[in-house]
């Protein structure tokens, strides 16, 4: 049975509710906290941060996973709590204990996020005294509230769930996500909540979710390049029902590629709404002699500022993706490169067929979504992200948005 | 005797000529055609692009520097000559012989550069028309017209030429740039043609241009991480008539100097005419463990597109000046950052020192010109460039534009 949308966001699976209310963090009084929680506890999985600085609720989660068991999430937008010192540390632990206090869970089974100003103290009061309220509003139908209130400079909520069979039993993976303008290895955070019925060992959750965020958050960012508050969490209940899946047996590939799917899709909502997106552009690098080689280039031509100027200005300016390819430190021989916008060609083998084909190339420029594929040999590795243009739009938001 | 600015660019030094013409490969009929010719052949020395994709007259420059010996330079704007394949090696070959012909000087002593639209054929019938014109414009007084011919989309010309007194006799040393938006990696071409009167030996020369450029040039951009014509070049007549400097002399220190006086100067040009800059900073990383580990800090900071918009928004916003340093892949103790505009600090210990100092900060970035400092821990070892903006203008100069 292929994977199946199916509505509900993040509280689509089996056993959870959601809630997003204004607690006053945000000065607009917009949705600024949601709460997560599963009727029971079960096995958790992350994917955190690679910044040297890491906000608070970040290094309290990490010491957290390292238990690998979870019930609830707390999740502040307006403010990202990092950069806040042994005080932030201090705050992140008493939302997380707000929530335990109320919900009658274990401490440690409440995992934390923030996402929006750095460097300013959390307003810890507001939070806790808005966490009781949060908890009554807990239901299924929650999801859409829970997804608004994680949004900073996002344009609109995002979430999806997708569900299949998985030994006999219906297993669905809910998610929402934040993020905009997250192209560029320096965007603004990323936060991703995912959230499942499916029965799964702590080490399969963690491994599915490594090899999906892979297949997905990190094709749209660039490995290593993260904020302070990126974090992928996924939460498993088990109330599926379906028999245990264990690492890299047939379950788990289903539930993996059940799990990547929601991934990709939360992925695409946050390039779509890059800031001041007008473009989403997949640049598929063929060819190379390793996976790594091919990566590194691809990630050279989607954070290109030339590149993605000229996305923006719909040009079909192949000598920028040339040169941004060219500097990646790969090498490769420029005879040898083929050059595609979907599936026209405008250089072969190195140079350019002619003014005609760049004509077609600026036709296909002008749809929202297309895809530019450059082969830069015979050798048979290969590496798929996507990017999105750069336009005025980008700068106005964040040369005046304090992060 | 220290440095002292001198008028005449770049025939300031004894032996000098210049010329620059329209000759029609820009549409707009501007200038479009620079030579310069020393009245004797002598030691030449370049650094070019890093870029595995190399433009024609960079391919066929990296060949003839090989012999060390120069005499003349010829130089076009509007095409850049690259990704033409055979044929585009054949028009710098032309170049070279058009001028070689006129002058009656061995073809290895002519050097061509291009800069311009990639992937276009060089109309090498028009230069070819034009270089006999061209030759009898040579004159001192012609640095300023060959300094306009070499721009793109540079809104001035840029040159500026220094003279010292090595063993009781005046050396000069000129020079002219072009090249705007330089400071992001991936930025248009940038050229720099350097000229001395100096008594040198080729290697002496070749050490001091890679040390002056690692000071200058390769501040304002990313080592590397070149586009496909970047070129930097220094030919010396011999006629300051001093004693020849040597490697490691006294005298050569002080030619060193002198050249990075004039590299400086231009490169510091280059970023004030930065693609719809509206700002110039200068980035210090301290404290930190080895050169490398400041400058891949001082690096991640400065093409940080987040830190770029928050320059351009005159926000005080250290916290994506923290993330930047954070994801740099150099391991260092948030709690020991100390962060500076100017000699004002907004962050000690990692922390946020309070609303009084961001305002300060502010202040410090109504200026056009300031510099960030960053103190990562008590190492001994820093590093500096300099970075701008990112402003409106850039994505409309550059959306607009065909490189």
């Amino acid at each position: 049975m292929p994977n199946k949308k199916v509505p509900g966001g993040v509280t689509a699976a089996r056993g959870f509710l959601a809630a997003g209310i204004p607690s006053g963090i945000k000065p607009d009084l917009s949705l600024d906290l949601a709460l997560l929680l599963s009727e029971r506890p079960g096995p958790i999985a992350g994917c955190l941060t690679q910044n040297c600085i890491k906000a608070a609720p970040v290094i309290l989660t990490q010491q957290q996973l390292k238990k690998r068991e979870g019930q609830a999430f707390l999740i502040n937008s307006g403010n990202a709590n990092a950069c806040t010192g042994p005080q932030g540390l201090a705050h992140a632990k008493s939302m997380a204990l707000a929530v335990s206090a109320v919900l009658q869970i274990p401490i440690p089974f409440v995992y934390v996020g923030s996402t929006g100003v750095i460097g300013r103290p959390l307003p810890i009061k507001r939070i806790q005294k808005a966490v009781p309220g949060l908890t009554k509003k807990l239901r299924k139908a929650g999801h859409l509230e829970a997804a608004k209130a994680i949004m900073t400079t996002d344009t609109y909520p995002k979430e999806v769930a997708y569900r299949t069979k998985i030994g006999n039993h219906l297993v669905t993976v809910g998610g929402m996500a934040k993020g905009s303008g997250m192209i560029h290895p320096n965007m603004a955070t990323m936060l991703a909540y995912l959230t499942t019925d499916a029965a799964i060992t702590p080490q399969a959750l963690k491994l599915a979710l490594k090899a999906s965020a892979n297949q997905s958050f990190n094709c749209i960012t660039v490995d290593g390049d993260t904020s302070t508050n990126d974090s992928v969490l996924c939460l498993a209940n088990g109330m599926a029902g379906n028999p245990v899946i264990r690492p890299y047996t047939p379950h788990w590939k289903n539930f993996q590629n059940l799990l990547a799917e929601v991934c990709i899709a939360l992925a695409l909502q946050i390039c779509l709404d890059g800031e001041g997106c007008t473009k989403l552009v997949e640049i598929i690098v063929r060819g190379t002699k390793t996976a790594r080689a091919a990566k590194k280039v691809a990630e050279s031509i989607a954070t290109s500022l030339l590149v993605k100027t000229a996305l923006f200005g719909e040009d079909p300016n192949w000598g920028r993706i040339m040169a941004a390819a060219g500097r990646a430190g790969v090498y490769f021989k420029p005879e040898q490169v083929d050059l595609a916008f979907n599936n026209h060609y405008v250089v072969k083998a190195g140079q350019r067929i002619g003014d005609h084909s760049d004509r077609q190339a600026k036709r296909i420029m002008h749809q929202k979504k297309f895809t530019i594929t450059i082969s830069l040999g015979t050798q048979p590795w290969s590496h798929r992200l996507w990017t999105t243009d750069l336009s005025y739009e980008y700068v106005r938001i964040n040369a005046s948005y304090t992060t």
